[in-house]
């Protein structure tokens, strides 16, 4: 199977033409249609994967050491202070120059924003961005668009209803920025508080894509997507704004059953009680199913960097 | 190879009857045979296990890994407090959801008594118990019946002791749930404090089992088995009474020696003082043994758990 | 592909004959050889490695991770106060018994002095000392004869200098030994609180091999290699005089270019501030070529102790 993708790393969602966004949906395609023959296969057996989270996030070192695992690839692995030669003062240059020499592909996960960018640069191996602190996280964004994708069919002609914290959540920030090359319309739903930066509002209205913005939970009823994310008490002054806005955005079975478009409900994960589990059990939840899509977004990813030759199916 | 084996997950020693019981001691004796042609093969190349400590315990996790790893399949693995989801409020329900996504087994080790069982009802996936704090440690059980089985050829017709703190020990609470499917007579040496309790000895009446209480350690030199365990300072209000106590159990050579038939010594480890280091070279010795068949225990329940089809030896 | 290699374990450089060093640097050219053809290979795929961390050093537990995967073996991993039978009191040779049951293979580092010798001495596999302590670091100071050999072509006839803190650096002292076994010459640069011990000088001088001291930087500049290490601060009592010797020992680009003789600057990282980051660019930086040349030299070290066949490539 043939593809074109001209990235080395993974660092950024503005580094996506709409072309390379459809590259990487066609390749975790080809990747869900793999596993159904057989759960571990051979197609990185002769790569080696360096796992480096110099903050901890179980959750996706666990996503994308499943997914090179998963591609008969090798992987090494660290956490957190256990970097010790960081506490002796080593830069960020000299740790990567170091991972250079072991593996032919870095995943990295540091509370620095533009971390990823300085170690992409530092060396010729790919580097993937798992989140550099208020930076992005271009792979989680990534995985919600595979799952919009997979679950309607098409991204095309949607209405996508964002819920919570607009402000802050840089999983709503980069998911809209790949948004913006579909046409698709936005519903921002959130306390004035916490609304969607300006920069967002001005990059939808050049690319010409419509939106709302409102308070109001119940406008997610004629969405097609509701993505459900945390309010988070510490970024309030006033605690009791907090404590009534907490209530006002919790999506359960009874306001989910009350849509009149049978939204699919989508969260990143984890939640607290902004989505209850009464949902769970309702055919319209779907942040199961996010995480497993996330393992083969991430295949795919690891593939299209290591530029790895794919047998047709 | 043909098996039987009704269980997805392994919780609780409650669950297995007889015949399962015997169907994991064959499949181990498969196992070890397996190894002796090749040291690590690739009957699981197909499975991915998620190792889960929620608590460390570096002994039963490289066991498990170790396991899995022999057997060709990949390992995914975390500790601690690097459950970062955790601390910001997730369910246990919630973070098996995602491992669900991820693994093809989990083996969890959680400090809360029952969570290994709420961790195997919210996912399909088959889930190993490796201690779930004052409840069960199931494969250490198995591991310890796989011992005596394995070095007296028979469990029937044994006279096994077990010394030290009998009251809080859960290791031994365990194995003697599974020797009550078994023709055996038991000693139970303890101080008086520390006895077994109640409902064990309720349920050896029950099932027709023969037992004997005393303070006496010299009680196992009439036993083929002596299960020697640590008296931990903790339990006692009286720390004189603990002091003349812990130096009462103390098993060494002498004593091993003095023994009439011979005694078989076991403990589960870590050991401190309870067991000396002089004894470790008398072919009594069973407990170093004991490490290597908890591997060999553990890949089968691995095979079991995951049904895996056995090729003819 | 033939050999002789007497040894179960790398505990220590004294062990090593003439002839083990050259079998190492051959099997090493081996091992590098082989990865031109495949990155990734099967010679040790029979095989688990444990990796024991008794404190944390992720440049080396890396490394040897690396190296044991890229030969397609298996890797079990702990580190630091994940040990948590070691908090309890168990004993290393305890520990070590039970890591015979789960490997065929541990490397080791720890934080006691001697350590390594005495977990070798518990079991029957192959231990590598990764660092005990204030002992040795063999494999180090291997992977800095093997950087000397594979750029110069040749150890004999070169003339080596020292920097730093030649007093503490235990990289330097085992590299010194390993050079002993050769035809060179040797200039120790450093600060007179921070010589080389008077039994390195006694070990040169029964040897016949030439040396001189100096405080003088520019002392390297008719040397064909020099090594740099850090002078740390702890180590002064006065604090201004670690002020002014710290500003008297940098290696920078201006530095190295007036040297006569082409130097090759080594350096066994993470550096701080005694090497500048301006000499990274200079073809005489071979720093971080020692980090690959480290995993170059650890598959040989596996291989050698493990005493597996090697096909002719």
């Amino acid at each position: 199977m043939k593809y074109e993708f001209p990235h080395k790393d993974i660092i950024d969602p503005d580094q996506f033409t709409k072309k390379d966004l459809e590259t990487i949906l066609t390749i975790t395609d080809y990747v869900v249609e793999l596993q159904k023959a057989k759960k571990i296969n051979h197609l990185l057996s002769d790569y080696l994967m360096a796992s480096l989270f110099f903050e901890s996030s179980t959750r996706t070192r666990l996503s994308f050491e499943t997914a090179m695992l998963r591609l008969g690839g090798k992987v090494i692995s660290t956490v957190g202070f256990q970097f010790s030669s960081i506490s002796k003062g080593e830069t960020l240059y000299d740790t990567m120059k170091m991972i250079e020499a072991y593996a032919d592909i870095a995943v990295i996960r540091h509370p620095v924003e533009g971390s990823s960018r300085i170690a992409a640069s530092a060396i010729d191996i790919p580097i993937i961005n798992a989140g550099d602190g208020a930076g992005h996280h271009p792979t989680q964004a990534l995985l919600d668009l595979y799952t919009i994708y997979k679950e309607k069919k098409s991204i095309d002609n949607l209405r996508i209803a964002f819920i919570g914290d607009l402000k802050f959540s840089r999983t709503i920030h980069s998911l809209v920025k790949l948004l913006t090359h579909y046409n698709v319309e936005i519903v921002f739903i959130s306390p004035v508080d916490l609304a969607i930066p300006e920069m967002y509002r001005k990059e939808l209205k050049k690319k010409n894509i419509e939106f709302e913005e409102t308070e109001d939970l119940k406008a997610f009823w004629d969405c097609d997507v509701a993505y459900v994310t945390r309010i988070q008490e510490e970024r309030f002054v006033d605690r009791e704004e907090y404590e009534r806005l907490k209530n006002s955005y919790v999506v359960n079975k009874a306001m989910v059953l009350a849509s009149k478009k049978n939204t699919m409900i989508m969260h990143p994960l984890p939640r607290v009680n902004e989505l209850s589990t009464d949902v769970d059990s309702l055919p319209n939840a779907v942040y199961f199913k996010q995480a497993k899509y996330g393992v083969d977004v991430r295949m795919a990813l690891l593939i299209l960097c290591l530029q790895v030759e794919l047998p047709d199916l």
